[in-house]
């Protein structure tokens, strides 16, 4: 009976096993099994794979990527700038650690050079012609960087060849206002203007001089503006300090709008229609050169006249004179002329960028993209070889885990090492034309970061509204430089913050609205979600313009590894910020872009501009109310999208829906994109983040243009103003429609 | 032991049993069950829903809904408007038969009427001011419709009032070349011209009338242009036949640009900034009237001078001279004026579109636009309300088929009943650019079907060259009205054909290139996939311009019913090629737009544009080349992309994957859009089908820009043909870079 008992247990047990097995196997069930891509489509950021990316991040792998960058100067176009070329190419298609693809685009260029057979001279005259003094022609070594001699002149790019002389006079930082008030004391007619940096645009110096007559132009950095008043190179300046030296030079591109000058809105090809030369508009009308404080002292305290006001002042021990015009009786310069002798020139030449990408999993047909410009002026250590710096070794520790095999991005990255930005914006510029719907219909966010360390003391970050967000998550996951258990976030905000109505006291995360990078083609003219990131200074500490070696020959590895950043830690925290932030727009099954914060911006813009322009607006019958139902709108339509966000479990949903909500998100800034509303700004598209001169913290047309009724009183400009309210009007109520329920 | 073994055998199939259900039901088996929304997000059209779709068409109901609409005159903004806003919204609200939603959207607009109150006035006046001829102010009545005291006297939109009077002239067609030539045998100022529809645009007649001198027109329909030159009222024209009585006027829009022209680029809403009025440009600058053949014949047949050339010669039965100026020495006439006192006037005025939705089931994100104008100038029988009985029978089948649950489309459906068409497509220019940034991510097609029924001899297709398969699809599945057993294509093929390199003898589908109906701001503005559907003649009986009682007080039911289309069989079959077209855009797992197609239409214009202009542009060093590979680059990834599609198992692929070749293809139009391409065409952005002036079938814009410098021979004008080129190579290789893969 046992035995029966136990034969009965076993065949129990062992028909039940087979019943078991048929029920499993044999029976499909009623739902179908999933398609293997189910789990691809919902998933969403890997945490882990963020901090292993971060610890990562070597802050000595970015000193060597800044040693082998700068190496030589790598102007634009010139074989240094080739051997960078070759160096992005070279490590972007390493097979252990480079990227899925990577190549070289070519545009065939307008860029501008000061001869090195014929350098520029500037001198002083006597009447009869001898040569009393003759400027700095290059820059002072204290390194053999400086002795190189691919080390350009310094020159002030797109300013025209020219020999010019006349008497000096001192035009301040040359803007409309200090040439007005100079002509008042003066005939300006004949006259050489000295500027100092800062206050208007470097072509402006020229542009704004020439209607009074004004025949050519000085340019120089005075140690207020730079050096915090310091000068002397026998122990203040660099090699002493990262101050700059008395002969240093800050070059640069003397135009006003971006991109290639001579195709507008066309990729620069070989065979693309050229506008003639004499069709170009904002550069220099007249010969204009940089020269450096030690020449500018000379100048400046020998000139005659009476005294200039007392924000015309500058760090030299001397008062600041007018100009006669001219120099002083008593000066060994009594009735001499400054005398220019210019030999720049044009040349349409061939400047790359070089791309690469990491292919999606998901989404591949959903770009992030992550870039920065090549080309410098000199050894362009700061500018912008620390942001090249920093990503090359962002893409050695990701590519390394797309070749491992470890990790793929959900949606695509596009790394971009612009060419010839240091001319004004041209390689990213050029690449947006060329790729414009491409780009415009696919593209999540662009991450700019070029300067990556102005300076050691805190992040600062630029973007639009919505990645404050991201920037945030990032920022609080990547351990401050130099502090023990402070978070990037929790120094930021001690550095510079403000109170939001929705989350309390916050970093300050700055605007885009100008073009003072590579965003600003996609920002302005692609209209697409974008930021600039970089380490920078304690404003309490100094009052430099920007990092004192600027576009002089002194920004080399030497300077930014002694003075901007020892040890490369500031580099580190960015390259961590920055890639974190990469990493969650590429991955994030959501997209973290948030528009109850862009609502929060467009409040805080109404709220300027009703109070500076509601009482004269309705006093002329022009009413803002559309402006604000426009506003409250987008609030409200923003606050519903975040809701129904906040309440949908998104991993459970149809990948359609998540796609569709992304979409929303993505294309959240193309809505405030108007092709037609600046016709005399080029390429500025975004009626919110334009450039505007009326200073105003609100919305740059409507600030602009009420600047511009104020003063003329006209009907026509004040019909414009209405315009621009109506244009933003339609823009914003526009964009609330792109964010309401889809039908 | 029989019983021991029954009990055995018993447990056994019980423990079998249990053990089969816990593995079915107790174990997870290893991959997931499937979401349910996989079967949702794979779905393809259902060809049996559009097999009941098309067998629910009804053709009394499209008869009854013409009935309804056309009760009483419906000019826009009038109350007879406003029934028609109220019937559409009635339809599309209805329980049982209507859409999810329907609502109006109304846009303040500025429009031209006739003072009923002081009709507008021609007459034959002696040198003395004596009346000797009153040209007729109403037209003659057939019917108790032309009675209708809501019938608008014929006028001239946008013709601004003015008395004026001097000699009769006889200019043709109003063309450039038509006043030049008259000018060579006369001195034209001060002269009052009589011209025939077509040829130019009716504002054009004016426009280049005033540089003469001319001081007034007058416009007429010639028989011979309309009537196949039968005249008489008697037992020739209406109500004998479809042909126009001899007192019959053509009404219309005397405007060269598109949407509300007080507030360009804007929706025209309340508080909208609007230029000043005299900022309007391509209206009539001088008096213009239309009037009937019947006092067009009195005018032309006394007029004075030497005989017109042939071409310039019409359908009545005397000779017609250019005019003395002014009459015969020999009429009653001698030395008579004509006079003109015109009394329009311009008032903004509150317009109504009529919106109706369906939800998408799936991607409730992507929407087929379905629409046509509501507003006529009279009682618009044909034009539009043909159309419009058509939308309403459309939305009735699907609504049906919605409300009893039956159906849902995967994408979203919306319908637009537009407003103000007639006084320059305002209606649906507003909508574009109040939703631009909506409608441009999210549109799929726009379909439009405005006048559905011009004769019913064939279908006419016109739209991009992507939908010309999914219009072959529908046109196959739908029996051509009164014959037997062939369908629409078949028939349509006999009528119209071409021999296509991929598809052999196909029919001929034409282009969307002007601005005729409401798709004009989809293509050209928008860039949207469009088509415009209808029936049309047979050319080997007429050759009327259009159906001839267009724009007249003869457009009536009784006229639609009677000659046009008794029976409504072709209205029938407009109403099924139309629908079928909508649910396959609507429904189809892969969008029904063909990328290669377009290759062979931009093949074709290459050829034409080699074929014209290479050899001269060869010698001004202007290279064809970049235009070559972008259109030899546009077919190879379209080729690749159509053979991905072809090899892949779309029903088992990702729904992203399926997403992302649906966007390719929804937004390929996207990438011809060039906003500052044509800056003289208000809203034309498209550089392939904007709208050209030099005749030939080839790129608007360089065609244009060729003819003008031919014409010139200056070097800024050939300068024009270059840039043309390259905005065309620019745009052609940017469409084909969002072919090509996406990564």
């Amino acid at each position: 009976m046992m035995k029966q008992v136990l034969i009965g247990i076993l065949c129990g047990g062992g028909v039940l096993t087979i019943g078991i097995l048929i029920g499993h196997y044999g029976i499909a069930k009623s739902s179908n099994p999933a398609p293997s891509w189910v789990n691809d489509v919902t998933k969403d950021v890997d945490e882990s794979l963020i901090q292993r990316f971060m610890s990562e991040v070597d802050n000595m792998q970015i000193q060597e990527n800044l040693r082998e960058l700068t190496r030589v100067p790598h102007m634009a176009t010139t074989p240094g700038d080739e051997q960078t070329v070759q160096l992005m190419l070279k490590r972007w298609q390493d097979p252990e650690t480079g990227l899925d693809e990577a190549w070289r685009e070519e545009y065939m260029v307008y860029l501008s050079f000061p001869d090195a057979k014929n350098p520029n001279k500037v001198t002083v005259v006597s009447p009869s012609d001898t040569v009393l003094y003759t400027v700095r022609e290059k820059e002072k070594p204290y390194h053999p960087d400086q002795e190189d001699p691919e080390v350009v002149q310094p020159y002030a790019a797109y300013g025209p060849a020219g020999h010019t002389k006349g008497k000096l006079v001192y035009a301040n930082q040359g803007k409309p206002s200090d040439y007005q008030h100079l002509n008042e004391t003066m005939d300006l007619r004949g006259t050489i203007a000295i500027t100092r940096y800062g206050g208007a645009g470097r072509a402006a110096k020229a542009i704004n001089a020439a209607p009074y007559g004004v025949i050519g132009v000085l340019v120089y950095t005075d140690p207020l503006d730079i050096n915090d008043g310091l000068m002397s190179d026998i122990n203040e300046t660099y090699p002493h300090s990262w101050y700059l030296p008395p002969s240093g030079v800050e070059r640069g591109s003397f135009n006003t709008h971006f991109g290639d000058m001579l195709t507008p809105y066309l990729a620069a090809k070989e065979e693309t229609y050229r506008i003639p030369t004499e069709d170009i508009t904002g550069i220099p009308p007249i010969p204009i050169q940089p020269i450096g404080f030690e020449d500018a002292y000379i100048l400046i305290c020998e000139l005659d006249g009476a005294a200039a006001p007392s924000q015309w002042q500058g760090g030299f021990n001397c008062t600041y004179n007018y100009g006669g015009p001219g120099f002083k009786h008593t000066s060994a310069f009594n009735n001499s002329d400054v005398k220019l002798d210019i030999f720049n020139f044009e040349e349409v030449k061939n400047s790359s960028n070089v791309m690469g990408i990491i292919r999606g999993s998901v989404e591949p047909d959903r770009y992030v993209i992550y870039g920065n410009h090549r080309d410098s002026w000199v050894h362009g250590a700061i500018d912008p070889s620390s942001g090249t710096s920093v990503m090359l070794e962002l893409t050695r520790v990701l590519g390394k885990m797309v070749k491992q095999g470890t990790w793929r991005p959900r949606r695509s990255i596009i790394f971009g090492s612009w060419g010839a930005e240091e001319f004004g914006l041209i390689g990213s510029a050029e690449y947006t034309e060329q790729y414009f719907t491409m780009l415009s219909e696919r593209t999540v966010a662009y991450i700019n970061v070029d300067i990556a360390v102005f300076a050691n003391a805190t992040l600062r970050a630029s973007g639009m509204p919505s990645v404050q967000d991201v920037i945030f998550t990032a920022t609080k996951q990547v351990d401050a430089p130099g502090l023990d258990s402070t978070s990037v976030y929790d120094n930021w905000i001690r550095f510079a913050n403000r109170t939001s109505p929705a989350h309390g006291v916050i970093p300050s995360v700055g605007y885009l609205s100008g073009a003072g990078s590579d965003y600003a083609a996609f920002v302005h003219y692609l209209g697409i979600t974008s930021m600039d990131i970089s380490y920078t200074y304690d404003r309490t500490k100094t009052n430099a313009r920007i990092y004192p070696a600027y576009h002089t020959a002194y920004d080399t590895f030497n300077y930014a590894s002694t003075f901007i950043d020892p040890g490369f830690v500031s580099h580190q925290a960015v390259a961590r910020t920055a890639g974190n932030v990469l990493v969650r727009l590429a991955d994030s099954l959501l997209l973290p872009i948030n528009c109850s914060d862009y609502a929060e911006s467009l409040e805080d813009y109404l709220n300027t501009a009703v109070n500076l322009y509601q009482t004269q607006l309705q006093a002329r019958k022009i009413s803002m109310e559309p402006l604000k139902q426009a506003v409250t709108r987008f609030r409200n339509v923003a606050g519903h999208l975040d809701h129904m966000i906040r309440t949908s479990d998104l991993a459970n949903e149809t990948p359609l829906k998540v796609r569709r909500i992304n979409d929303q998100l993505m294309l959240l800034d193309r809505a405030f994109l108007n092709p037609l509303a600046f016709p005399e700004k080029y390429a500025y598209r975004h009626v919110i983040w334009a450039s505007s001169s009326a200073g105003k913290a609100t919305f740059p047309g409507l600030a602009d243009a009420y600047a511009r009724a104020e003063t003329s009183g006209l009907d026509s400009d004040w019909n414009k103003v209405h315009y621009h309210l109506s244009v933003l009007s339609q823009a914003i109520d526009g964009a609330a429609s792109t964010l309401v329920d889809v039908i």
